[in-house]
């Protein structure tokens, strides 16, 4: 599916709310692609990320699949919106094993209140992709009372 | 619902599992209390752990929400057991606004190979505690083979 | 936690959205409990509700789980508004073996927009009740143009 | 992703299944693809399927929803296994308005005990297909004691 942006500046606004968002420089996330209705977050693999095994925690591979469903979902909201996650799921399919993990996400249906977004997570393993998570999201559109 | 540990090193075993999570350390995330089928996570408020409005990111609630549920199931596996999350779901109620974040969970079932526990995530302001999250997860048992 | 009905004709209401919806007769579903932010709803076993082994289908627990979580949720609306589930997820957590299936519902969470309900869903096994499920459902608001 | 199966009777033992779940004869569904990891359940609409505003009642959405995954999931699965659904979760995007109502379904990951399978549900408006609702599946192989 191919989406419209309503707000012409919605990459600069995505970039300042990241740049707000003191998790996001804690554990070195970046966004790697964004474009109207979608939205990828790159980490880099490193020992304070990871659960007992050395793998990326599932709480991270949760907090970039839920950020850049919320990214994506924002990207399509008329200006001057605000942006909530109502609720994300997060399936864990194989060790978060690998030099980076990316998750990325796009627009499954964009409502007027509700957005669902949809955010495969995968780890970069020798310079190729494996799935390794899958989210959905509920994203709610807070419309602006100027 | 009252639960009986099968591993009476149950508690131990969490310590040491959670002291290598080396996300726990970077988030700053500690056991607050422990029991068969039961343990509580709590986070203190920091700059770094927030999203663009100064609250608890999702991502940290969602963290704790599951690493606090697969610890409330993994105290009810036999000895020699591994613990898996297979997935988890979490509902926003409201603002992570507080000093500290505490996700609570408690096993709703435990089974042979899956177990169902639930989190409540509450926002600690002025001593009292606000629910402002809702976690379910699917946790799996890996048996030993020893 | 005790709510209190914005609508007080909301009984009413929801006797007349339950008896619409020909979904509910088909499967042979009734209200057995209703209080502001509460609803059960209880369906008997019936040969022609069944998965392969003979049990309540997961779709039949699904559907009164559903129901009776947009009930409760509804029951807290303010006069005018139309009701509509935006998720649900199930965990299954025992064979839907027994007489009966009922799903207890009760709100966690009433925003203006957004409502979070738990319904848990036993089974009644010679007069006795056995959970057999867990649903949380999110469940939208929408406000009367009128 | 293209999948192989491991039972070459898997068909046969499918449509088995089907054939034995009561539901599935109560609400007029009927798989209308089946192949290696991937499944499709249609249901035509009808008074007794609906909600209170005559579309298809999110209960019915569900439960084809539930079914495609399980069986998308059962086709992979060894000789012997039995099936059981964990956990589902459905979001519904769009009113289940139209003729008839169809789950396709296929494998996001096929593991020994854990599978992940997502469904999309379509509703069939004058011959086109809209996407309604969303869902993934958590599905378990039960391995054969024999």
């Amino acid at each position: 599916m191919t989406f419209t942006a309503k707000d012409p500046d919605y990459a600069a606004k995505v970039r300042e709310i990241f740049a707000a968002q003191g998790f996001m420089a804690l554990i070195g996330a970046e966004i790697v692609h964004l474009a109207p209705g979608e939205c990828a977050i790159r980490v880099p693999w490193r020992q304070d990320l990871t659960q007992q095994h050395g793998f990326f925690h599932a709480g991270v591979l949760g907090t970039i699949a839920d950020n850049a469903a919320g990214i994506a979902s924002f990207s399509l909201m008329p200006p001057g919106s605000g942006v909530l996650t109502v609720e994300y799921k997060l399936n864990l399919m194989a060790p978060g094993q690998g030099e980076a993990a990316i998750a990325r996400a796009v627009v499954e249906r964009a409502g007027r209140t509700i957005t669902v977004a949809v955010a495969d997570v995968f780890a970069l393993q020798d310079g190729a992709e494996k799935k390794i998570a899958k989210a959905t999201a509920t994203v709610m559109c807070l419309q602006s009372k100027g």
